[in-house]
């Protein structure tokens, strides 16, 4: 038997999130008005989420119920395949047991969706009419016009300019489900104006995106915006991809030793992650955890813990995160959906406080173990997940060198079907590794904001 | 319930491919050689297939043993889910069923592996070391990369020129599972090299690339001759979508009224059709069966019964199939898995014989109807494939129309996340329909071969 396959019935679609702030030890650092730098509280984020969202983002319950018309939505694609990698472990002569989680077969090809259709669901439940976000490479963007076609909702999405030029199939597949695509930095907002007026050929970032859709949302009242990434509610929404590999490897009779996921804003990291995390935390079972992340956008293994603002123009609260400082853009490397200055507050969390490691892969590698995973498994992983294999391919190889045969679990978070210019430099050998961005981090964090940093 | 999947365990994988030659009521006429006029025997296919495919190509046994190996890869993707379409009912305002079954969770995105898996079993299992095939919009010429790869065989693809520039994604991923991909016609074979001196800038057509792989794989001993459709045992190993529709049906408490597919070499048309037809040829249960063509290739609704060649070059044997000529030539349309002007001896038969019915539709008409399905669906349906969907949705509006809730399905035989550009062009309105080409058609056809036909 060459892959083995563990599928789940409907019915063990988790009916609950699982929320990692109920083991903790202690509260997350606050949130805190850049203006004043004091705590916020609900009111002040109630003119971008709807209550129900705001709620899941301070909540401590361990269990929040999943809404049964979002259920039904999920189990479209979910519970999604967890494999164990046969010919893969067989290429690399490994001792080790490797298994992967495959958020691919969502409709959208990742598991952007998981959350994608929570946030659409609770905005309509809150009367919204339109949505705005932002969107790197395309997958996020992707989910949400698919969640808010189903409900009902309008959708506005700032594709960072380099991507949206860059990638026009991934605007042709939004636009197919209704969205609108609009290339950032635009002159529909203050925000884009005053960028475009300093720099008319800036190809744009995740920050100055995010800048753009909050702008518009705060403006208008029927208007929500939401973020595919970084926030609790969003980690919290994708958990049911770990509480299904929890199910899956006990039918497996199996549990991992190493977890290994990729990080951008860190939900598709979390969402595996954190319900063994949680394990760990009330001491049923020990885990260690690896977070890979692109080693031209470092923000875990060379960014600073500290506050910092979510965009460029400094129009959200600050959160103590990871951050390579909210002016730093990222070079040119071909996973978009990484290129973000900053991290999950709760995945930073959880890093200081050593639940888990992080490694960083320039992309050659991460090309390289991507191909190498297609030729095995059949599947042609994302950009931004193979930096997930490339993790997992090195913890087997350690395994070999020592003879353990230890069990690994990664998230192969989403395919490549849009990303295949990358394939294509990659095979034609037009692909390079980028330095350590080591002078342009650090001026970006000494332009850390003074407001919980003094 | 927005929708509602009926998935089936892997012990449901069919033990048996399902043979429609045993249920008929009498032989296919037989394939005769191009020089002779005479019927062909295995030894005349075996400088192109192994032995065990030229047996399952000319057998009469109902049901043909899936080989355990075989079996195994396919439950990588297999059983796929069968859908209840209840989002596009409400937006159709039917009172019918709509089922369709989903087959473009295989890794290549179609239903397509499902022979290509088993195609390079058994030429691995005779020892071959190479295989050659054509491939248009790529869908085959991925799969077959795909299972190449999985039995270690080198894989030749000759692409349809103006498919291998306008679809370098495709390329890309054939090339990712380490297959060598070449625009036809080429130099590489005497008849790419007769066609380019004709026409230099010719951009290639089906029945070329056929003509370039035939003739490499001829002549040599280590290397066979894949096709992705058309053969009767190609045919056969799609038979596993219908069997597992009609478990699925069983689980859903259904029957089908009306089964729908498209049809280009009619493979995924047979997959899920022919064990329905055989239900209904041994007195079990009537069906209604509907095959869509494009009507600007309109090989069912307006080419000949009659023997012809399966390539341009005319290497092939002589089969009796409906054709629009082996010279014809379809206008550039978007649907190139549809682009063919024959059509499977089999399914031919089954149209002569009154078991099924054929219409044709125009590409403006199928993306409308596929970007309708993907807005209420979630999944964006190939090209091909919209043709299934178009078909679908106007026998869901014909039973509203008569106020019928029959029960309808259809094979959606693969998604479209690699010919964004068609669907880029179709919400940029640039897609145009095609004027039928009476004479263009009329033209091939009156070269028709004598043998057969006299």
């Amino acid at each position: 038997m060459d892959t083995v396959k563990y599928l789940l019935p409907d019915v063990d679609l988790p009916a609950n999130w699982y929320n990692l702030a109920a083991d903790l030890s202690g509260p997350l650092p606050p949130v805190l008005h850049p203006g004043t730098g004091e705590p916020i509280g609900p009111e002040d984020l109630a003119p971008l989420f709807p209550m129900a969202l705001i709620e899941q983002e301070v909540s401590t319950e361990r269990w929040i119920p999943i809404p049964e018309e979002v259920r039904q939505i999920l189990l479209q694609w979910r519970c999604t395949p967890l494999y164990r990698a046969r010919r893969l472990e067989k290429a690399l002569n490994t001792p080790a047991k490797i298994y992967y989680k495959y958020e691919g077969v969502s409709p959208s090809g990742s598991h952007k969706p998981n959350t994608a259709v929570a946030q659409a669901y609770y905005n309509r439940e809150a009367g919204i009419k339109k949505i705005t976000t932002e969107t790197g490479a395309g997958q996020w963007g992707s989910s949400l016009a698919l969640a808010c076609q189903m409900f009902d909702l309008e959708c506005l999405v700032y594709m960072v300019k380099v991507s949206f030029n860059q990638k026009p199939y991934r605007r042709a597949f939004m636009e197919t489900f209704g969205a609108t695509c609009i290339p950032s930095p635009s002159d529909t907002t203050a925000a884009g104006k005053a960028i475009l007026e300093k720099d008319p050929d800036c190809t744009g970032s995740l920050g100055i995106a995010i800048s753009e859709a909050v702008e518009v949302a705060a403006q208008n009242a029927d208007t929500s915006y939401c973020l595919g990434s970084v926030l609790n509610h969003v980690l919290l929404h994708q958990t049911v991809i770990g509480q299904e590999c929890l199910a899956q490897l006990e039918m497996a009779g199996d549990y991992p030793d190493v977890i290994v996921g990729c990080t951008g804003g860190g939900s598709n990291f979390a969402g595996i992650a954190f319900p063994f995390i949680g394990r760990k935390l009330r001491g049923e079972r020990d885990v260690r955890v690896v977070a890979v992340e692109p080693s031209a956008c470092p923000t875990l293994t060379k960014g600073r813990y500290a506050y910092d603002f979510g965009d460029t123009a400094h129009l959200t609260p600050l959160v103590k995160m990871h951050t390579l400082g909210s002016t730093f853009v990222p070079p040119g490397f071909h996973s978009g959906g990484l290129r973000y200055h900053g991290m999950a507050p709760m995945v930073s969390h959880v890093l200081a406080s050593g639940l888990c490691e992080a490694r960083s892969f320039n992309q050659l590698e991460c090309f390289a173990a991507g191909t190498q995973f297609a030729k095995a498994e059949g599947i042609l992983p994302a950009p931004e997940a193979t930096h997930a294999v490339v993790g997992a391919i090195r913890e087997a190889e350690r395994c070999r060198e020592e003879g353990r045969a230890e069990t690994i679990l990664f998230n192969l978070c989403g395919h490549g079907h849009f990303d295949m210019q990358a394939y294509m430099d990659y095979n034609a050998g037009k692909l390079r590794d980028y330095d350590y961005p080591e002078g342009e981090i650090a001026m970006a964090l000494a332009g850390l904001p003074v407001h919980g940093n003094s």
